[in-house]
């Protein structure tokens, strides 16, 4: 029940009708007796560094989850940003420090990567392909990065996007083995098709899943079905794979930590959502 | 549930440990299966103008529940105010008009109004005494006169404060007669304490109780206990009374008809609020 005291997180995107967090944390707080509550609140892009400014100026305000389509604007709003928000050039959540200064980190990919490790898959040492070098898939091969993968190729049909984002990843971890223009999975421990294809019927294939080794673990961030077509050839090729909810799951745990508020298992999460997926 | 398609209704206010009214809207809107919350939200008199301009911009905002201390403050910034609240000098709601203009009014005093209306006392004709014309004490003068009161007698120790009420009540309302600087409650059909007395242990009582006849009707803003000592006198009189937190609940309904949510009587909001008076 929401009173007086109640901590505030404000859910910051628009359109807010499709926003799941609400659904997700309110229940897990309740469930474990916190006092705090996830507010959707729909900004339009024209209005959002008043909004984001006067929001923080809130006595009761915890922090905010950022969707889109404010996660690249964030990051100019930041006083202090992560590594992973800096190499990603987008944020997902805030929080304001006890000095007022905002933080600005963002944990897409490492709901990406904690899903793997979870999974008994290794991210030190290991290799990575991330098909897709958007917001989400900057923030993947950040966190990749950030886990201690030793080999990462990143291929975006835009070039520049790529060529982009591996020259923030070389200048942040210079003994990352960075692979840029190649999309053939063949060869790497880990592959995440971070595109959205998959999301409309037709949609070809991500990259060539003829190429697909067994052994290698594949991640998928559409989240619009749970078995992708992506995935349904993984799994008919005997990889060990990850649906894109787990992305979604998997990183409240860490947005909890950042917080500050008391965390818990993704599959916690999941049981006590008032959500279908 | 808060989804991503919950109406907002900011309580602004500060400090805003001591808020109510999510206590007592929220369980309605639930109750009535309305998806609309109202959330708590710390706002210091020095960040007011900018928070309020800013959450008047998010997308899914129906309204703003005002309190202390930024009732007075919120006059100055609306387009439109209603004649309660000019002549309240105040606004404790606010809601934004579909062409996008703010709209203030005061729901203080008909919340005493429609009480008295509610336990079957007249006020078209009727005679009222307010003592304390302060920022709730001009609230209830001024639902009075719109409740057609014939004769109002104003009283505060501090005499510029009555005088200017009066001054903007003979304004809005010409035919209304004052009666300015007398706070003997003898002849009045209605008496209320607008004061802050009663609300500490020693307190002397607001007027002359001796003077006080037994028909009639007698008001309380204090709510710290239900039976003040002025209404602990009232009663042995044999007077006919409200309860301040009357005064809270009764003002809801209005409240809701302002933003446009279904509404309901006091009864039925003191039945499922999850709070004790």
């Amino acid at each position: 029940m929401i009173t007086g005291e109640t901590a505030l997180i404000a859910h910051l995107g628009y359109p807010t009708k499709s926003f799941k967090a609400p659904m997700i944390y309110n229940p897990y707080f309740e469930s474990i007796g916190v006092n705090a509550v996830v507010v959707p609140m729909g900004v339009k892009p024209e209005n959002y560094t008043q909004a984001m400014e006067a929001l923080f100026t809130l006595t009761n305000i915890a922090g905010a989850l950022v969707t889109m389509p404010h996660k690249v604007a964030t990051v100019a709003l930041m006083d202090e940003l992560s590594t992973t928000a800096q190499i990603a050039g987008a944020c997902n959540a805030i929080k304001r420090r006890d000095d007022g200064a905002l933080v600005g980190d963002m944990f897409d990919g490492e709901g990406f990567t904690r899903g793997v490790l979870r999974k008994g898959h290794a991210l030190k040492g290991a290799s990575a392909l991330v098909v897709g070098a958007g917001g989400v898939g900057s923030a993947i091969a950040a966190s990749l990065a950030a886990g201690g993968v030793a080999r990462l190729g990143i291929f975006d049909p835009h070039a520049p996007s790529a060529d982009g984002l591996a020259g923030r990843l070389a200048k942040h971890y210079p003994r990352l083995a960075l692979e840029v223009g190649n999309k053939d999975p063949r060869g790497y421990n880990i592959v995440v098709n971070a595109t959205p294809l998959g999301m409309n019927p037709g949609d070809p294939l991500p990259f060539d899943v003829a190429r697909l080794e067994s052994r290698t673990f594949v991640g998928e961030v559409v989240m619009k079905e749970e078995m992708t077509p992506l995935l349904r050839e993984a799994q008919a090729r005997g990889c060990a794979f990850q649906i894109g909810t787990d992305m979604l799951f998997e990183q409240i745990p860490a947005y909890l930590e950042f917080f500050g508020f008391p965390t818990t298992t993704a599959e916690n999460l999941r049981a006590v959502a008032r959500i279908a997926y």
